[in-house]
């Protein structure tokens, strides 16, 4: 029988296993092409604003990524902590103002 | 017509309502027991060591929770970066070992 997993064990491993599939090579790190390419087919609202070289190089400076260097798990993570919380803080925001609708 | 979400932006998104969703009363911080039953529906591996009470206060101190304190997005954060930086490195190891067979 298959093991089951759950959504959250599911959506950690989707976060990983794209991150290592976007390496060609497989190694540790991602070439700048190949994380504008993991960018473009995985968070295409992110492409929209940072599409541009500047956009895109500012993205990269957020993540602390310096000129020429491979993009790292590490790296990686940092940009998914700040969309996570962002998010979050959305959902947050909507959950407060319906309560004041509520009161 | 439905906006088209791609896996990665499933994934985030997964991570922030699951831990939404486990308030009760939809309030920034989860309760120690509503925390529990997160990680039992959820991730049921890391319960099954941390299931016991020791082990449970194990793994919110290494979250950073102190005694009685709510349990924040960021704590819960911290989990799943552990988590996620545990797998990457699974990953990574198994495809340096089967690299070394194809050698």
């Amino acid at each position: 029988m298959a093991e089951q997993h759950s959504e959250l064990e599911k959506a950690i491993n989707t976060l990983v296993t794209k991150f290592h599939a976007a390496a060609a090579n497989n190694g540790p790190t991602l070439q700048t092409k190949e994380f504008k390419n993991l960018l473009a087919s995985q968070l295409p609202n992110l492409v929209k604003t940072g599409g541009s070289e500047q956009g895109m190089g500012e993205v990269m400076r957020q993540m602390g990524v310096s000129d020429g260097e491979g993009i790292t798990f590490k790296h990686f993570w940092g940009l998914i902590q700040s969309l996570a919380t962002t998010q979050h803080g959305l959902i947050s925001k909507k959950v407060s103002k319906s309560s004041c609708v509520l009161l």
